[in-house]
């Protein structure tokens, strides 16, 4: 197996994860290897399915290693049942590769919850961190923000949601390149006094943190695609709610401004024209293009592709990775817990394979 | 004062509440005395500024009565305020007039905080409803559904979650006309197994319940504005969210679209060209339009429009009430409580007014 280089990221990728596994999960390897030269991929799965789709693609081929097994963990498996028998499925196998130091990460588009449960019984979270929340990225109007819990968690409390802060200051500086990104905490008012007890406790140990946070406060719904703050933080039960909802309220609006420019004549032949302009318009609601949450808090690099993605969308979620492993982001986060007075400097130690 | 006749509608406004009163309170109820001429209007606020703008539109000032009052709750009064001094406000003495039965029902486009203390303090609950919700409707890509609660309630156990569900059937028949409008509850997943313990209780309320609510299961956030269910059910702090996450993601996709087609000269062509149809597409999202809550679950019709709206927003808000108030949906919510057992027939009165 070849060894962590200066610059080479190892990714473990769980290739029968998803509705269109193997095809896409390879595929999209393919896409993302001629973006990303300093990738090298382990092939978790069935080898009998991977290698003839391989041998297709001889270029990544020569940088990837199969480790074969018969186990897949379906998609309406429970979490519980994954725990018991899903060490040695595809899924099981990739993350223990990132355990045992072979791999720096990995990406499965499988079961979101058997993927948390064996991330967690597997790699455990990152010292410090209680439970690990999902975070992905959301288009706003001024670019892109980052979220969680997208549904990690169904109830938080307030020492939760201030490790969701220092997870989500990480992760944004990460993926948005922003130095000191600014947080707000999901509420239905600004007010000090609006919201659950979690929420306002979180906020007064944000607001007297002696942490570089760039705490802004609560935000409101509405602030979240307005781009009211690059971090936004919630309970997994909220966030997943506003993540769909997003996602509804974006489909109904494309659906809406569809039918009334095909109602009439004028209208087709106006799009008909403006159709370029259209067309980098609807790239923003472009799926496979914002694909990707990353399980934050985990001792290891857990990256989620949505199950039914084709292969443009698993190449996303690999970019993901990518660029949350040349961020060193869990290192990034075990030190502003210690900054915080949240952990010990003793305790302060990540995956090794990290710092590579 | 007029009595109420057979098919006439008394609307107690609170004049002053508002960011554009009473100008634009008194311009509304212009705009609905067109659309409705069975409605009257009793007008509470201060007589010297009500006077001079009445004086220009005669046909309103022929079916209103003035009721002056000094007395106006801010925008920043603390709901604890309001109770205490609020009482000779015109929002405490429009409440009043419902109460009294002077008033079928009243529109206030002040301090929502205010109007829900002031209204549970002078009105009440209906029989059997714990709690009031806020209630509204949501555009989707059917037409509309019904949400609620949207704010009203930061915690919610299953039994309010359940009322919410009476209130909302009736709250959509009279809204969208349908006669068993389906019912879903907003949840993070449809499994049986997903959601925390009070919407879990309240499925099973719901599905074991004997009355004719078609209740369809979870329905996921994306399942708000793509129609899932006739009628969306949560709790205060997650339908605020949703509600407000709706209008973030139609403000970005509005801003996005404007954006790329005027980026170019033939993006600009074509927006010219399909004008028409981007306008009809527009008013989709026009929050003049789509004004109105109802505070469900009050023992008399207390309908809030936002502060923020102009006369045709009130005037959309002036309608709810007219909707609401020939639709009898408190008699509605009381007899669906009754029918289910919540409520003891012998204590389903509520206001006589609203049978007149």
């Amino acid at each position: 197996m070849e060894k962590a280089g200066e610059n080479l990221i190892r990714l473990a990728l769980d290739v029968m994860g998803g509705d269109k596994a193997p095809e896409a999960v390879l595929r999209g390897a393919e896409i993302a290897r001629k973006q990303f030269p300093d990738v090298r991929f382990l092939l978790f799965g069935d080898s009998r399915k991977i290698t003839p789709i391989l041998a297709r693609f001889p270029e990544l081929e020569a940088i990837s290693t199969i480790h074969h097994t018969d186990e897949a963990i379906s998609d309406e498996e429970k979490a519980s049942m994954a725990i018991r028998k899903g060490r040695n499925s595809s899924m099981g196998l990739a993350i223990r590769a990132v355990k045992d130091g072979h791999a720096d990460g990995i990406v499965s588009a499988g079961n979101t919850g058997a993927l948390m449960a064996l991330g967690k019984l597997i790699l455990q979270t990152l010292p410090g961190i209680d439970r690990p929340a999902i975070g992905g990225d959301m288009p706003t109007t001024k670019g892109y923000c980052v979220m969680l819990d997208l549904g990690g968690n169904v109830h938080c409390d307030a020492e939760n949601l201030f490790e969701f802060a220092v997870m989500g200051h990480a992760f944004a500086r990460a993926l948005l390149g922003i130095e000191r990104p600014s947080i707000g905490l999901l509420n239905i008012g600004t007010e000090e006094t609006k919201g659950n007890e979690a929420v306002q406790q979180a906020a007064a140990m944000l607001r007297e943190s002696d942490m570089p946070l760039n705490f802004i406060g609560y935000v409101e719904g509405n602030g979240i695609n307005t781009h009211a703050a690059d971090v936004i933080i919630s309970d997994g039960f909220t966030g997943n709610i506003a993540l769909k909802t997003v996602e509804g309220t974006a489909t109904m609006i494309v659906t809406l401004l569809k039918h009334h420019l095909k109602s009439s004549l004028w209208g087709k032949l106006g799009a008909l024209i403006a159709r370029p302009a259209l067309k980098k318009f609807a790239e923003h609601f472009d799926p496979e293009l914002n694909n990707g949450a990353i399980f934050l808090g985990l001792n290891g690099v857990v990256i989620k592709s949505h199950g039914g993605m084709g292969e443009r969308g698993f190449a996303t979620a690999i970019k993901l990775a990518v660029r949350v492993l040349r961020n060193r982001i869990n290192e990034q986060i075990v030190s502003e817990m210690v900054r915080s007075g949240h952990l010990l400097a003793a305790d302060a130690s990540t995956r090794p394979e990290e710092h590579a």
